[in-house]
Formats: C-alpha cells, sequence, structure tokens
C-alpha cells in the first residue's frame, strides 16, 4: 500500500506542482489503483509513473473545482484507448455524472469500459467489501465537497508453519482445521489447539484524505487513529483569518486535526504556488510543535505504509 | 508573426508530444494570440512558453475530439485567474458552448472576462476587420470539423522618409497627404507626387491550418498560395485505407493538397505515437518528392512566418 501524489498543487498548475491528484496503490491488496481527485493531465503525470491507467479501479472525486476534475474526460478516454475494459466506479457530489456524461457526449467518445457512478448525498459508508471500506463526510468548502476515510480490513493471523514441522506435523487438509482455530487430533493421537499455531492478527491500515476545507469536525472524524492523513495545506499558519475567507484551512488547523485525531503521520498537500521551494517546507516546520510527524509532500512523492 | 506549436500529436498524450494545440503568435501585428484547438494540458505546456494567457484573443476549435478540447476549461480558468479581462472569441462546431459551459457551471467557476462563441454552421468568413481575415471550411471527420485560413490584409507602402529628406522637404502635416499618394505644392512652389514616395506594399501573409480529415476539396481551398500550410499528418505515405477507415490523411495526401494550393512550406503535425523521432520524420522524407518543402513538426517547435 503506497500513496503516490500526482499533483500537489492548489489552483492553478505551476511548473513545480501539478493541481489535485493522488493515487492509493493498492497492488498487492487488490491489484488496483484508486484515485483521489483528478485535476487537469493527470493522465500526464500518470505518463512518468508506474501507474497502469487499466489498474485505475475506482475515482473518488473531493468536489468539482476545476482544479480537482479538469483531467477526468481525458483519463477515462486514455484508459479506454489503453485497453482498458475492466468496470470503473466514480464517486463524488452529484453533478460529477453531467460533467463526465457531457465531456464524453459531445466529444463523441465511447468508452471500451463502463463507469459506474457513485453520486454522495450523505455522510457514511460509500463503499465495502472483504478487504477494504470508504466513508465519506461532508467538509465546509462553499461547494458541495467531500473527505473519504479508507479503512483496510484486518488480516487474520497467518499459520505457524514452522512450528507445525517442529512437532512433525505433517502438511495436509488438517492445516486448514488448524488454520481456522479449530482444536484437531491428529493421527498419532495428540491433540493440539489450532489457536496455539495462529500469529497475532495484523491491523488494517487507515488513510484519511481532507481536501479543501475549512477546519470542521469531520475531518478529526475521518482521521480518526489514521496511519496517515493526506490534508490541504493552502494557507500558512498565521493565515487563518484568508484561510477562513477563502474556505480553507492552514497548516495549524491541519497539525491540530491530525494531533486530535492521534495519526501517525501528517502529509500536507494542495501547496499554494505563493509557498515554493524552502518556502513551502516552513508550512510544515512551523507546525511540528503542534504535530511532529508532519512534512509537505511533492509531486510524485511515494509514501509506503507499512503495518503497525 | 510566428507559429508555436504547442502539442503536435494525436489522440493521446505521449511523453513525446501532447494532444493538439497550436499558437498563431501576432503581437507584433495586433498584440495578441490566437489559439487552434486546446488538448489538455494546453495550459501546462504555455507554462513553458513566453506565451501569456491574457493576450489570447481568440481561440479556434477544430473539432470537439477529446484530444482538441479537453484542456479548454481549465486554460479559460487559468487566464481568469491571471488577471485576463478582455473579452475572448471561441470559434467552433455546434455543441463547444455547452462543452464550455457545462465545465464551467459545475464547477462553479466565475470568469472575470466574458466569452463571445460563434458556432460555425457553414463554410465562409467568420472573422474580419482591418489588419485580419478568417475563413472556415467543412473537413470530412465524421464528426463535424472545420479547417481554417487565416488571411493577413496587405501592408499599404511605407512613405519612403529618407528620400523626402533628400530633397529637402521639412517634415510636417504635408508628409500625411504625400503618404495618401496625393499631388501636393510644396512652399517653395516644387510640386510632388506622393505615389513617388511610397515603398511597394507588402502582401499580407496566409496561413492555412487543416486538422483531422480525409483528403478532401476544400483543403485546396483553404491552402491557396498560402504562406504556410499546417496539416495533420496522422498516417505514412502507404497507409491510405487505414487513412481512409479512420477519417484521416496521409502525409502523401497533405503532400499532394500542399503541391496544388502552391504553398510556400508545409508543415505536418497531429503524429501518431507509432511514430517517433527518426520515423516521424520520415513521414516527410517519403513525400518530399511530392512537395520539398516538407516538414513533421515538435512540440515547442516556433515557426517565423516572413514577408515574402
Ligand atoms: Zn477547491
Ligand atoms: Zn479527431
Amino acid at each position: 500500500m503506497q500513496l503516490e501524489f500526482l499533483g500537489t498543487g492548489a489552483g492553478s498548475p505551476s511548473k513545480q506542482r501539478n493541481v489535485s491528484s493522488l493515487a492509493l496503490k493498492l497492488l498487492e491488496e487488490r491489484n488496483a489503483v484508486w484515485l483521489f481527485d483528478v485535476g487537469e493531465a493527470t493522465q500526464h503525470q500518470i505518463l512518468h509513473t508506474t501507474i497502469r491507467p487499466r489498474k485505475i479501479e475506482k475515482i473518488f472525486i473531493t468536489h468539482l473545482h476545476g482544479d480537482h476534475i479538469f483531467g477526468l474526460p481525458g483519463l477515462l478516454s486514455s484508459r479506454s484507448f489503453q485497453g482498458g475494459d475492466e468496470p470503473l466506479t466514480i464517486y463524488g457530489p452529484v453533478g460529477i455524472k453531467t460533467f463526465v456524461e457531457t465531456a464524453l457526449q459531445i466529444s463523441e467518445t465511447r468508452l471500451s469500459y463502463p463507469i459506474e457512478y457513485v453520486e454522495i448525498k450523505q455522510d457514511g459508508e460509500i463503499f465495502k467489501d472483504q478487504t477494504f471500506q470508504v466513508e465519506a463526510r461532508r467538509m465546509d468548502h462553499k461547494i458541495a465537497c467531500f473527505g473519504y476515510r479508507i479503512v483496510e480490513a484486518d488480516h487474520p493471523g497467518e499459520l505457524q508453519v514452522e512450528k507445525l514441522r517442529e512437532l512433525a506435523i505433517p502438511a495436509g487438509p488438517i492445516y486448514g482445521q488448524i488454520k481456522a482455530g479449530q482444536t484437531v487430533t491428529l493421527p498419532d493421537g495428540r491433540q493440539i489447539n489450532g489457536q496455539d499455531f495462529i500469529g497475532a492478527p495484523q491491523k488494517g491500515r487507515i488513510v484519511a484524505i481532507i481536501p479543501d476545507t475549512r477546519v470542521n469536525e469531520n475531518s478529526v472524524k475521518l482521521a480518526k487513529n489514521a496511519d496517515v492523513l493526506v490534508h490541504e495545506g493552502t494557507f500558512a499558519k498565521n493565515e487563518q483569518r484568508m484561510a477562513h475567507n477563502y474556505y480553507h484551512s492552514t497548516s495549524a488547523q491541519a497539525a491540530t486535526v491530525a494531533k486530535q485525531a492521534h495519526v501517525g503521520r501528517l502529509l500536507l498537500n494542495h501547496i499554494s504556488a505563493r509557498y515554493v521551494g524552502k518556502a513551502a517546507n516552513q508550512l510544515a516546520y512551523q507546525v511540528q510543535n503542534i504535530f511532529p510527524n508532519t512534512r509537505v509532500v511533492k509531486d510524485f512523492e511515494e509514501i509506503e505504509i507499512p503495518f503497525k
């Protein structure tokens, strides 16, 4: 599980940062990539990564501002052009379907795969299967806007095969019963308890994505105990008033959410073009007294999310 | 007057070539830039040029395929964000207005300048002022598609000031009458004919832009005596059948148009990703027996268009 930042800028593209897009790479977990927002030229950014558009299984749109969606029609077209035929699901605020369908209709683009649209109308779970669950909650950004919490299912403990071999218990169907935690009687009469041969379960990982928003209580709910919190950092610590007026957050507010939610680490993105190079990194340094494990991410930066 | 190629590829962006866009730089002529097509990430390409979005006065869309229009909403937004307040006119097939307005409405983008839409319904003149005239004609590309012919007005001859000074004719309002070609009587009684003091008029320059199309007779009409013909070259000389099936041209067909229209030079763009590096240049070499002054252009290539 990795996060790869495809666009970490705010509003308009610059030479340093493209507009918003973030890939959650779940290749080992489900042979898929999920995208969060698709600003213009996301498909161009992807050309410089190992991501294959046909592997994109789900796209989550946080809100309909242009810097978060204008790359969607082109990405969808190229996914088709490159032979993608697996269905794709797009989650987002009401309007995302009209935006995409108008662009595809007017350009007479016929895709090689079906799109399912899930327009989010209220807070709550929007997806769940055996391995992942996704929850959306409304943000405070003038236009309808949602943050996301992605929760991996816990991994059950692994069967400790070495321990079984040491006791000279031969491999066979019996291993399945042991793995299921049952008490079994071996051919030689020994009784063993499966529970003794199963490792500790691994807690699933949690990622929270808080896009353009004023500070609000839903952010902490989404971020609760997350391994990684990705949070916008459009404004600097001391620009609280501006952040409020423009429906954004300061880096200090992001750090406070990280602290209150007890997350593992905080990654700031959606960086204004006013902050370049060291000045951008300052956005993080200024708030490390609130939440130490904070940093500003760059385009193409890849973050591994290990098990705890 | 220069052409600057912002995207010379076909269909999908590649690392070598972006999707379609072409700038006609008229900075000396009218302090403006005209764009022909705006594929996705055209605004990103512009970041690497000296073009300022606020100088873009007119945008001509050839057809509504995604690789020719998906960069339009983003470019329009950034032109506004960067303080553009001059009106902008967008010419193109019916549907271009709905495409742009849907994207702007759904993204709640409010521009700082007005857009005038001119949806082209038939062949003929679509713009004319004192310095330029533009004509559109229908192409053969399945979806509605137009080629463009841009004609600069002839420049009247310059007043030959040196010659007047040699004859000791003092500067003053009289120069205006001489420049207008009138016969004037000087204070010292000499009579001179203004016509003798005006240089030769300069023929205006002509640029023809032939986008995605099967070979068709309108192309020759648009290209007649053009200084520069920009023509798509999606398929190689020997791929006539494929070109026809996909509603495109071969480079040989483009060269034949250039020859029949007696143009000055032929620039091939809309190059397929199947042709990279030397293979792309071959598209031109293969047809130089038909029209010698032919070349394949690259992204960011700038072509000066001198007076004859
Ligand atoms: Zn926003
Ligand atoms: Zn086309």
